[in-house]
């Protein structure tokens, strides 16, 4: 059975389960306090040539998105994100749970255009009942998006403009960052993302690591992050263990190489599939690739295969994902190949 | 000048204002807990024919939508309303500010179809991460909607069929529901609703009170509401100053009588309007009428009327809304008239 | 029977139901955005001499200190109180409930001290681990407190200045501050109020009015506190029915004179109990007594008189309150006297 | 340099980071729908005979209380701890930032007491404003509490029928829990506390883990507790990382040698404290000791071994806190012991 469902499957890279090894009994001071978790964000300010960054580890996408959010909203204030926003869908309802409304706007191939934005916050500055409304006060992205599709230097640019016009922050989820990173023809480096957004996270979940997200603050914005964190339930006693993995996945280029595995088996797949005349529901240039499959097709495959349903194409098609990974053997790829 | 902006632009009912007079230097236990509080209460129920009813009085809508919709649904559920329903944008995320999100569907002239609704629980429970989302645990509904339409018997039954289908609760916010209750041709009456709906409220504030809303129960559902009530802010001290503006609003039929006034007037208003040649954004059996102006004749009009901005119909009309109340004199829709 | 319950037993002061009557049926704009809103503004800015104060009329304490409370805390922020204060007990939860906690310390005759803020405070700050607990970022006094105490200038100038020292904010409940301003020899007015606290309420449900308090922000401090205030259940929509009961209480001095009957009766109240040899709980110069009485005396007592238990004294003695108010007569306390 | 400030200072038992290693690379299910997870769950299930339990691995103890607590309590509900609770100081607020009221009784030795429990519930149902006040529904226990003493099984027997009476839920912290039930002279096991209890969780965090805490309802009580997870931040994606741990700390009993080798680590710092005079704040069984040190030895001490400051004993002497854990070498106790 091969397992195409998701960028979660494995556990952790082979270097940081060593690196483990050799700290694993040290003792250590606790709740990221110590000196690993320091050289990491030492190496993460570096790549993001962001000298001021405040670095904070945790535990998974959802609750950084939960975390975040409410520590910059004020009550008034909602969040906007693009109609296939993680945080409007997926995320049991944890934005509402810390009680701000999420503001779904239509996305183009799940980005959020500055337009749009844009175009919300001067109609929602313009309603005379606008006091009634709650105030956009952050606008979210996720870097890929959901469809695997990444924002451009002049997008992100251009969003930055016009969250600067309605004073609201720029948050970039990078639950997926990686495989943004390590993609054919973008113009995303992190130091872009850093010099663009308030906030954003560098997603290790999904790109190499056992748990565990970094959250980068370009700048100092929140009183009291630790206790909010703690007061979240987000704060892990020993925090090195995060720390320790984003040490590791940002020494010799280890988070790159992690990307370019699972960018390299992606292209692969989908050079394999038009070969045979595949068609995409979206051209995604990262990890995740969806496929048209005719139903009977698809239904055949599960035998072998295990994957992602997306969406219904048409009455006899469906759109199904494939999701390769840092860990993703380029064997398995072919076999996949070989069976479509 | 006259004043058509909306159906809260006077006080109360001179009734109202004569028994508050009557009682106003007699004390009274507090907390809704007066005889007078319980003879209102009593006469709803009777007018409900729901004897075993609950009956709240809180202070306003917001008040009443943010405190029922939070005592009732569990921390991982939703709730569904029209993608025009009010609890979606003008009561500043008060729904979510209590931890819930609401969905949106998008509804028919104001109003939620049981079939969306059954669509969407249908799907919800198809997909299989379902459990990474929030639970639809409640379907709200306005009553009469924001545009002045109403649901018909049918209509409600279907949507009480739906709600039973998959464990949701249906509750109806009847801010303006004296309007609807008037209106002609309607087969919907207290009793309807009673039978149709978990919990409803029946408004005051925009039909003849002061201010003040009457939440119905139909069956006990919510343990501590009067404690769930003081933590929300909504427990008036002097509570017999919402329950006698109700008891007063169902001695002698004088809550139909408000609601009479308002339909007649507007009424007038669509036939004085319909023989000018204007026409409509939507048929509306009540007491808010949405009219397609011309822009200069908007602009022209508003020397002498205020009113509702609506929306834009297209470049160069827009389309307003004049609502009518329980104390609109029929002069002053003539003289409206008359300008138009 | 004589009611001495409470002092929210009985409706408005004549005064302003006179008003109400005036202005009832005029068309206004709602949400405190009316005119009699702004001049009953202006007139409690004149009594405060606190020119730029930003004013909020809400409908009752709870709300009051629920709103004001999570508008002013950040989420890793507490609030300090009496351990006899009123939002530590009898308010449903409804700070916690806004996701803050309340930090009880020993009060003296229901008053906190600045020593015993600043002992918490530093002590707070010297604790290593005190990023693991939530912050005290406001100190919430009554006035007068729940035992009838009204502190003096100088204890609250000393309130300020530990404030000042730690960054937090000083909030003031006056759910019953005329019957403090009326008070014999207290040298506290509302302008010593206004020059100490950061926010307070001027009570108007206890003190004259029908419902509703006045939120005084002595300077601007809370963005979209409109929005959030909407979002809290708390806007009322024909908001010139609170304004207009504070513009009445403002005008030719009404609302010191609803306190000066209900210290007069108290004096009066307590003048004749001295002379019978009963003893007092505490020593109160405002309109709540707290008299000890021998149970048995007590319960002979209640059928003729209601009035509030306390707490048990000893085992033969019960602490009880007796509450006059604007609206005592001096007969009804010479009735209680004969009885006593 | 010696540390004995906390229990959380060492990483993984090296059983538990050899078993992560056999299994890191292979795929598997997320969110804790593995085999692996299962197989953990099953063997708690019979170490508990409690074959029906619903077990959930969640990240911390702060989380675990915080979920467990806002998803167990109505919206007016408080839960009553210790006045020496973790939940009512060292979380930052969890508790209150899910709406809830800590209540803080006094403790005896960091122990909750049936008397006190009833003394409470049955004062708050004979007030007459209870309504007024959040009502009692859960008690929460730490075992061993934060003072490292243990409830007889005899306390906790007498806890249950105080909450069984008066309808609330018995919860029972466990972050030290493998030392409680290695503790000498103990009669609590995981049945005992299993069959007291409606919901506990097992701590691994401090007893040989990496991370993880194992929530087991006794019984199916929240609906949705899945979804909840998720919303709060709680759910991993890579869950079997939790699951692993606890199928191996549940395997040969790795969980209670863990136990074993604190508490004969902390039983030898006892013993050589005793012979050299020293006492003790409390009598501990278990790996947390409180000694009373004069404070120029304390000082002295700090050159040569961290622990934890607890309270100031009197103006001379202080109360220091060493904890042990499954990683403290037997050397490590010598040479503290020689040091003082």
């Amino acid at each position: 059975m091969l397992h195409f469902d998701s960028d979660y499957m494995e556990g952790m890279h082979p270097r940081i389960y060593e690196r483990l090894g050799k700290i694993n009994l040290e003792q250590r001071t606790g709740y990221g306090r110590d000196e690993i978790c320091d050289s990491a964000r030492e190496k993460i300010r570096r790549s993001c040539a962001c000298p001021e960054a405040e670095i904070w580890f945790l535990s998974g996408g959802t609750q950084v998105n939960s975390v975040v959010i409410r520590s910059l909203l004020g009550l008034g204030e909602s969040v906007i994100a693009a109609d296939t926003g993680h945080i409007g869908f997926h995320e049991a309802g944890a934005v509402e749970a810390g009680g701000h409304k999420v503001i779904l706007l239509p996305g183009r191939e799940g980005k959020l255009t500055a337009q749009a934005v844009e175009n919300y916050a001067a109609a929602f500055y313009r309603d005379e009942n606008h006091a009634h409304m709650v105030k956009p006060g952050m606008v979210y992205l996720s870097h890929p998006t959901e469809y695997g599709t990444l924002y451009t230097k002049k997008e992100l640019e251009e969003l930055r403009k016009v969250c600067e016009r309605y004073r609201m922050k720029l948050y970039l989820d990078g639950a997926r960052l990686g495989y943004g990173l390590a993609a054919e023809g973008t113009d995303v480096d992190l130091r872009v993302i850093a010099d663009c957004c308030h906030v954003f996270y560098i997603g290790g979940t999904k790109v190499g690591a056992m748990f565990g997200e970094a959250v980068v603050f370009t700048r100092h914005m929140v009183e009291d992050f630790f206790t909010i964190v703690k007061q979240s339930g987000g704060l892990l006693a020993k925090g090195w263990f995060l720390g320790v993995q984003f040490d590791e996945l940002f020494s010799d280029d280890l988070y790159l190489e992690c990307g370019r595995n699972a960018i390299k088996t992606a292209e692969r797949l989908k050079e394999g599939l038009r070969e045979k005349g595949y068609s995409f529901r979206i051209e995604s240039p990262t990890n995740q690739q969806f496929v048209i499959l005719e139903n009977d097709r698809m239904e055949e495959l599960k035998k072998f295969v295990s994957f992602g349903y997306w969406e219904a194409y048409d009455e006899a098609r469906t759109v199904v994902r494939f999701a390769t990974s840092w860990a993703t053997p380029m064997e398995a790829v072919e076999e996949l190949l070989a069976l479509l």
